[in-house]
């Protein structure tokens, strides 16, 4: 990433939420799984400041708890995230949108909030309606639940999961003049990723004392550079939430920049672990495009090439296959002379100057299962990079029985 | 079709150029394809009349055949068209194009025409230089086995095919005041289908009398509501070629409307063909959306709904998961209300008011290879229709280890 500090600190994968100060979590079981796993999560923010953002899907069939959650954050407060999966409640009429009022209803009684502050998140499948029987009891265990620390951390994200096979966490600690300051959060999606966020839901958290103008900012220029940038299956789902809350229990008011760097590392760790479990994916490829005119014109030429299923299917089958490359490069609009173009995967330059290049039995696509992938369009100096996964035989199975 | 007249002439899909007057065509095996199967075709215009259209892909990169033929014929005519599978000629620099100018050559000295009359059409791996030790001496044995009636077109729609499994052919007949007029032609084409044309080869003839012009006009008006229309996997590539000859042999000059009305019956059994023979699939599907406040709006909704990954995973797994439709037709500007959105699967409303409609396992998936999704917006009176296909194992293997 070119916005990394050279110095930044590691970013710990181990804890998501724990060790930020100020904040009590939980997950449980309610039964909305047909595997009884965990499927109610609650992030509660105990302050001393309760300023939050979020970002949401742009998907114009918006899930209830989206449609709810955009109302809750406009005043820039948030006190409680309430998630679930085994149902997306979206689709689902004026009914859907009654059981997300209600579950803010609940949990802001059983936490001491208005409802009002609180945020609702709902992952599974489309058009069916949440069993409130199951998940109203579940919504009391799960407050009864809240705490601090590595196994409430663990409980909390492992009850978002759907199809994901691990959970995903990241977390970094930023430096400030008033001591240190932590950054975490935990993330669920493994299918339907694509930009403009992806079935993807996020709770990220900071002891930082922020304004909420603050946060929005630093969150709008970290997504824009990671999740907007992972794109599974160029499919936009109808539920993608991304929230961020402070409680200032640091005391600490950390640099804008230097706290958008470290949240943006953050993202970009949680993203690309969104990637690495992508469903049945068994490459995760890098497509960088470099010598574009514009930064714009270059995450152009990647998200094409990231969305080709032939591409993504040759990769599967090891083949570097350059000419799907070049087709999808060949039908944007973008700067560039065709006898200009090189490409090069995992090292080896396929094609040179628009046509062959070094022989293609160089590339072993076997070898790793991170695939890079770099395109030079010979336009310019700009350049930018799109994540994605290969397209396998376990993606059609997943997907072709996920609601059955 | 809303263009197909009321008492029109069956579609003959076992006669592609058979039955023509002024035609002679040939298929044979010049060793191109690994398997020994035929890979170079000819047909050739005998007269008296010379007259030609093409459309091209639109992608940047096209190949050496593509850049020849749209010179070819710019002047309206075209005498012969030579065809090769087994290699695309595609990113192979000035080579590439020497060697599509020699193949050219060496038809026209065959078939006593001008190079600058001899369209070249290639399919087959990007990236590869055509072998024209081969291929040269098998340019002599097609011309060499020149003819017409069925035998011929068989092994000139055979010789064109990749991994299509199965040929493809159509033609109708015209009545007109001075008598009949055939029209009909031959294709190939299985993956990387998509508008703007696909990796779709189609040659295309007729004895009608017409003007450059005038064909060119019927040509561009049958692809864009057939061949545009067919949408396999989002892909286009860097070769396709759809191709109009006229002999005038006949005699007989069509009412444009008429023959442009008969020339799209063709092209749509054969875009239809195309989508039935899609690498791997198992279901078509034919996405239409109506109540659009235009045509152009109902075909975008159409064209997002039949590039998602996950509906087509979903209708392989007979899995009628409407809200995959919904959240696709959420990513588009088009105009429409989302509580005004009907969906209907094979003729049950599962989605209704942009919320749970009729039980979805109501819906029958399992029963015919043909699927009717139809996508109603309430926001005007338009309406159209994308033919695509579901996302199967069998994609995935084929596009792992199709250059290998």
């Amino acid at each position: 990433m070119s916005s990394e500090p050279k110095n930044a600190a590691e970013i710990d994968v181990e804890n998501g939420l724990a060790g930020i100060r100020g904040f009590e979590y939980s997950g449980v079981s309610a039964g909305l799984k047909a595997s009884g796993g965990k499927d109610v999560a609650l992030v509660r923010n105990v302050g001393p400041e309760f300023t939050a953002a979020a970002v949401f899907t742009t998907n114009r069939f918006a899930a209830a708890p989206v449609e709810w959650s955009r109302e809750v954050v406009r005043d820039g407060r948030v006190d409680v995230v309430v998630l679930n999966s085994g149902g997306a409640n979206a689709c689902t009429g004026t009914e859907g949108f009654r059981n997300t009022h209600r579950t803010a209803e609940e949990v802001a009684s059983l936490t001491d909030a208005a409802a009002g502050d609180v945020l609702v998140c709902s992952t599974g499948l489309i058009g069916e309606q949440l069993p409130m029987d199951l998940l109203l009891p579940g919504l009391r265990d799960a407050a009864g639940s809240l705490g601090e620390g590595p196994e409430h951390d663990d409980a909390a994200a492992s009850a978002i999961m759907t199809t994901d096979t691990v959970s995903k966490k990241a977390s970094v600690t930023l430096q400030t003049e008033q001591g240190p300051v932590r950054i975490g959060g935990i993330a669920k999606g493994a299918g339907m990723l694509a930009p403009g966020l992806a079935t993807m839901l996020v709770v990220l958290a900071t002891d930082a004392s922020m304004s909420a103008d603050n946060l929005d900012a630093a969150l709008r220029s970290a997504t824009e550079r990671s999740f907007d940038r992972a794109d599974s299956d160029g499919c936009m789902s109808t539920n993608d939430t991304v929230a961020l809350l402070a409680s200032g229990a640091s005391g600490a008011v950390p640099e804008q920049e230097e706290f958008t760097d470290a949240l943006t590392r953050v993202c970009v760790s949680l993203a690309l672990q969104l990637i690495g479990d992508a469903e049945g994916a068994s490459h995760d490829i890098h497509v960088t495009t470099a010598g574009a005119a514009s930064e714009a014109q270059a995450l152009e030429v990647s998200r094409a090439v990231a969305r080709s299923n032939l591409f993504k299917c040759a990769i599967f089958g090891n083949d570097p296959n350059w000419g799907r490359i070049l087709s999808e490069v060949g039908t944007t609009s973008v700067d560039f002379d065709s006898s200009d173009v090189n490409v090069s995967i995992n090292g080896v330059m396929v094609c040179r100057g628009g046509a062959i290049g070094e022989d293609r039995s160089l590339v072993d696509l076997a070898a790793d299962r991170t695939v890079d992938v770099v395109i030079d369009l010979g336009a310019g100096s700009e350049s930018g990079t799109i994540w994605t996964n290969d397209l396998t035989h376990d993606y059609v199975e997943e997907n072709s029985a996920y609601s059955s």
